[in-house]
């Protein structure tokens, strides 16, 4: 099944992709790797969530922004090239969260975006990837995500 | 016009560039990408900015401080290409603020250094990025910067 | 001499290389870059170091660390290219350090790292780098390190 089918079966409708917060581009591809800036959860009803792991969201509510953060991500790549099945394979997914000192459970965060991108793409979904804990991040958001991804060549 | 003309017009001069602070190198090319260490803000008479944002600076100084580390990181192209104008195009940015827990404005910060870049290079200057909050970095500089940029093929 | 050979001479052995923490590899090669995920220090005795550099560790424990988890480092590497000696190049090390928000000897932290890179692979180990100061970590560790290396073509 293609990219494209699966989330449409998943029926996961892609955003026009959130605009770049400052004096950048969401994507870029140099030769057939394309990079992505930091992407954070979706606006729910014209509100972005804000606030820590550990303090404001549980690791469960975490999971879920990341898996929303991620769907922004997608709608980038979309927007980029046309179609998700231009996709060749991920290569790295970096994630970032906003969480107080004492929290431990990035690694079960993040995955709320890897399982995705596995749902998604099936192998060509799996990644490297690293994760941080930061003590804050613009607007108070809870966490953000970027990706390098080999694009089909043509 | 060239980057190296814009750079002059904008009465710019690029420092011999900050010496890495262990062992590792300012900046290496593979393929026609060249990645650079972590930029610190040039030292002013010798003495290098401590501090987080959002306690001893606020989010204006912020800005010309990551202007200050992208002439610095400016300065480290042009030691290793011998011009900005081998510089073919930006790719990544990315930025790390030395901040408080609460602070938000991160992509006002980096911001700094997008905008010098934009205006140097123009088109060619535009770029992803990511940008996060840190607790602390190495001698409590204010932020570091890093990129990754696309050479002129020989 | 070659990689394999001074890692032997250095009386370092290569463990079978941790599990990802999460859905996710340890390493891709994209072309001839090759990828890896965040690496934490080794286990001891079957126990994972936690703790924050600054607090629980200091900067001269916090090297040793950091060049524990350069050995996991290279033994993903091997696993993934089956010999040490298939890497042309190490071209980007990132290092997160789990600090207190005074700590500033992160470059003599991730030394530890760079360090070994340089003792084993000589010129072709040197990188470029960066390194930041993190609130938090998966399972508290105290570091993580990633890095890029180009390969050697078939």
């Amino acid at each position: 099944m293609s990219a494209e089918q699966r989330i449409l079966e998943l029926g996961i409708s892609l955003p026009a992709g959130s605009a770049p917060a400052g004096n950048y581009v969401s994507a870029i591809q140099s030769g057939n790797l394309l990079f992505t800036s930091g992407r954070a959860p979706l606006a729910i009803a014209g509100k972005a969530a804000r606030g820590k792991l550990g303090r404001e969201y549980s690791s469960q509510e975490g999971y879920d922004l990341a898996r929303s953060a991620c769907i922004d991500l997608l709608a980038v790549l979309k927007h980029q090239l046309g179609s998700l099945d231009k996709v060749a394979r991920f290569v790295e997914l970096h994630g970032a969260i906003n969480a107080t000192a004492e929290f431990e459970e990035h690694a079960e965060v993040l995955d709320g975006a890897s399982d995705l991108l596995v749902d998604i793409f099936g192998p060509a979904g799996v990644h490297v990837r690293s994760v941080i804990g930061v003590s804050s991040l613009r607007k108070g958001v809870p966490l953000t995500i970027r990706a390098t991804v080999e694009v089909v060549a043509d």
